[in-house]
C-alpha cells in the first residue's frame, strides 16, 4: 500500500491541464494537475467532478451562476451536465476526484483533450 | 454551487472520530473528521477508503504490512477488505473519500460507531 505525496508527484508532471491519475478507488480516480490560464468550456454528461486547490488559486467559471473562487484547501463539486471553465491566473496545483475514465474536456474535443496517465 | 472551505467546516466539528459529510458526488462522499488517539481495528467489506491528512499527522496501522505514515497533503487508499487502524498522536484533521453510506467502523460496532452527518 503506497501513499501519495503530492509534492513528489508534481515533480513528474510537466504539462499544463493534463490530469495524472494518483490513485483509484471504488471506480473513481484521484487526479493531479498543474494548470495556468484558461481551460475550455465543457461539461461531463455522466460525471460529477470535484476540484480542490492544493497550491495557487482557481476560478470555476459557470454560465448561469456566480463564479466559484477556490483558495488552497478549498473544493467544489461541479455536477454532471453543468458547463464550466476552470481558469487560473497563476500556476496552480489542483486535485480532481471523478469517475475513472472521465475525459478532461468532457463533451468537447480540443487540443487540450488528453487521456489521463497514471503516475508511477 | 457552494464551495467547501475546510477551515470553516472544522469550526462546526467538535467530536473526535466523527466523519462529517462535506460533499457528495457520483455516489461517493467527501468527509471531514478531527481525530486524536487510537481508532478501532476494522475493515470495510465493499468500500475502498481514501485517507488524506489536512493538518497534523496520521498513521494507518495494517496487520500484514508496514504502517503508512501520512503528513499534511499526503493520502493513501486502503482497499476494501483490508483491516486497518488509524492512529493520531496529535489532534489531526483528515479528509476521507469513500462511498456514501460507509460506516466509520466498518465491520465492527463499537462506541466509536457513528452515522456521518452532513455539514450545513
Amino acid at each position: 500500500m503506497e501513499k501519495v505525496s503530492p509534492d513528489e508527484a508534481f515533480a513528474s508532471i510537466d504539462e499544463q491541464w493534463s490530469p495524472h491519475i494518483a490513485a483509484e478507488l471504488n471506480g473513481q480516480a484521484v487526479k493531479l494537475a498543474t494548470v495556468e490560464g484558461e481551460f475550455v468550456w465543457h461539461h461531463h454528461d455522466d460525471a460529477d467532478e470535484l476540484f480542490m486547490v492544493l497550491d495557487g488559486a482557481l476560478t470555476i467559471e459557470l454560465r448561469d451562476e456566480p463564479d466559484v473562487e477556490l483558495e488552497p484547501g478549498e473544493f467544489v463539486v461541479v455536477p454532471s451536465g453543468v458547463e464550466h471553465r476552470p481558469v487560473a491566473d497563476e500556476a496552480t496545483r489542483i486535485m480532481l476526484f471523478e469517475p475513472a475514465g472521465t475525459t478532461n474536456t468532457g463533451n468537447v474535443t480540443s487540443d487540450r483533450t488528453v487521456e489521463a496517465e497514471r503516475l508511477e
